[in-house]
């Protein structure tokens, strides 16, 4: 299928505008739901106009029951197999803080912890460490530990407790397990090749030395006394949206692994302050570019985070704020808008889950369907008129609206 | 996607119960249906009721337009590919009856019939013998045919006018074609082998012997002096549920080949006489073993049998009956309870169909849709939230809906 929309893209001058409201697909909820999801809930005029000149569907971000990671519910949406390109975590980070990775390179994610006298795990997010203070550790950090064999090690800091690790050195590979064993009270993991090539035995290695060096260096530290590495992994051979579909993709997203993911399939990351999830400042951007490129993908964070604190009445205020802000989209005229999300965190389970994802779909070639006092929930997208369809399947679909794909076949 | 499944399944406390109406769907019947389906014309408080907070779809058992037999049907159902896995009738009826195969055995399903003096088929099914008359007939063959060239023979009983036959020795193969030609006023067939292969023809040669040895032993029988030998095979290769999906399940089921089919994937058959189609003792065996397993299946035969006989009143009847049963299975609070069909067998056709089947979902996280005043029936099902999709992604839904799935990547 790839191959196929591959062949039929074609460079054009319409528009495309993505919104990702993360997790926003939800359950009814009782209670202060009233029966109700948070977008039915919400007051949303902007988007309940547009919703009666869209066509309305439902996605499935991978299949019917299984619930995506990030990672995968974005692949998909982009029209990339989750199941083919399976991308680590330290990847993204590290990309969507701007790191540059050569194909050898491993990259790893890092969490500052704090451990007692016994090496016990008593927050596994060194109470979740200020940025700025991220920054003076990492910076100390990297002055004293800078190769470890044959190996370079580049530490950067990424947000909160959060930091990168990229190590660059010969025959390096990718799989290596995590050493956060989820919970206080236990010892950090030590690190351990999940497969028994060379390769990944010489990162555990490396990355073992790293831990037990990052210990020593920060053994003054009050909070940020031990690391913790996850999402080992190294650069997939992963196209680019520009070779498959003959976009000039840009992406406007505060949060690092989304930032990362973008850019790993070519597209260019907007300048936005790490953590920011302002809308204005994001729609500020959007209209600032508008004319360098033909496909924005806009990621909005914290429908998500509500969802996963099951606080209904932020989900649906979150929501409402989005629709605020919706006529600045709109008055730049994109060919194609398409409102939708990476997967469903539904409050009454306060964490992804496997629910299909409403879709909106804006542009002057839509296919009717619904009914005429449609709006933007979880239900009415049920009987749009797009139907039920798997999210790999979204990419040809915008591209065919805004005419970006020729005829298969004479 | 099986794969995907087996790699993210996970053990929990929650339970699926799965009750697999046989032959459910239907047709809107003129006449005494009144352009009702049975479903529809079937007066089912309970099922209303439930029906009202339970996700609604339609499934397809193993394609638009494909009629399924009744191994294929209940097959994908359990998540495994129709298409993929084939099952001879025969292994399937010696496993429902207990017999032990070993992975070089071919089982076939005998009936005991009738020929006159010619040879001719005057009784396919010698009268739908007893089953008492069935046990004295087997064990005077067994007792008369024990051996074949180098094979051994076993012979059982099973139901009615039907037996089992397991041949046993070396270098066996299962494609062999069927000797019951279908109709009356012909012979029975010759056994002949499907395939080329050494095996297969031996199995043929053997077979033919013991047609012949089993008429010379019941030429004095009235009603059962000759044999039809069906759906040869052998054991295949198939994935227990223990392994994809980590269930300890069980099957409550009254005829042989449900239970045969249940026992192949890793079901533990629960205590039922063979034939037994009493709701009250299936769901009696329910609540005793609730404790023991964390998935059930429940067969319930009648409902396709009064479809086969084109009896519409019978049917809704059935349906009615089930209906009042149902609070038993409610009483025990499953986490998913699922209630469907492994094809429609529609009164006017009085057979299989290719229809899709009704689904009745029901958990704490089931997908809203549908409207207000639902019923499970096949029209509410087609506008229902779980829409319309293939069997074979039912698996899936009930596990993830019993939280019996982790994400899928990070």
């Amino acid at each position: 299928m790839q191959e196929l929309v591959k062949s039929l893209a074609q460079k054009t001058d319409s528009k495309i505008v993505l919104i990702v409201l993360d997790g926003l697909g939800d359950l009814p909820a009782e209670g202060e739901g009233g029966g109700k999801t948070p977008l039915e809930a919400a007051r949303t005029p902007n988007l309940d106009r547009l919703a009666k000149e869209a066509a309305l569907g439902l996605m499935d971000p991978i299949a019917r029951g299984i619930t995506p990671g990030s990672g995968p519910g974005h692949l998909g949406l982009f029209g990339y197999d989750p199941l083919q390109y399976e991308v680590g975590r330290g990847v993204l980070e590290a990309l969507g803080i701007g790191l540059d990775l050569e194909p050898e390179d491993v990259a790893a994610r890092g969490n500052f912890a704090t451990v007692d006298e016994n090496g016990v795990l008593t927050d596994r997010r060194a109470g979740r460490l200020p940025t700025d203070e991220n920054k003076r550790i990492c910076a100390k950090l990297q002055r004293q530990i800078k190769k470890i064999e044959d190996v370079a090690i580049q530490i950067e800091p990424v947000m909160d407790h959060r930091f990168a690790v990229i190590f660059r050195g010969p025959g390096l590979g990718g799989a290596v397990a995590d050493t956060d064993p989820q919970k206080t009270g236990l010892p950090p993991l030590p690190v351990t090749a999940l497969a028994q090539d060379r390769g990944s035995r010489k990162t555990a290695r490396i990355a073992e030395r790293f831990v037990f060096q990052a210990m020593a260096a920060l053994k003054d530290e009050v909070k940020a006394n031990a690391v913790l590495l996850r999402g080992f992994g190294k650069l997939p051979q992963i196209p680019k949206m520009q070779d498959l579909y003959k976009l000039t993709p840009a992406v406007i997203a505060g949060y690092p692994m989304y930032r990362g993911l973008a850019r790993l399939i070519g597209m260019e990351i907007l300048p936005l302050e790490l953590g920011n999830e302002s809308l204005e400042e994001k729609l500020r951007l959007l209209r600032e570019n508008w004319g360098r490129f033909d496909f924005f993908f806009v990621h909005i964070k914290r429908t998500d985070s509500a969802g996963e604190d099951g606080d209904f009445a932020r989900k649906a205020k979150l929501i409402e704020e989005f629709d605020a802000h919706l006529p600045k989209v709109l008055e730049l005229k994109p060919d194609v808008l398409a409102i939708t999300a990476d997967h469903s965190t539904p409050v009454p389970l306060k964490s992804h889950s496997w629910h299909p994802v409403p879709l909106l779909l804006h542009s002057r070639y839509i296919w009717p369907g619904g009914n005429r006092d449609q709006r933007f929930t979880e239900r009415d997208c049920r009987s749009g008129g797009l139907g039920r369809f798997q999210a790999i399947e979204l990419m040809p679909e915008l591209l065919a609206h805004a005419l970006k794909l020729q005829k298969f076949g004479a």
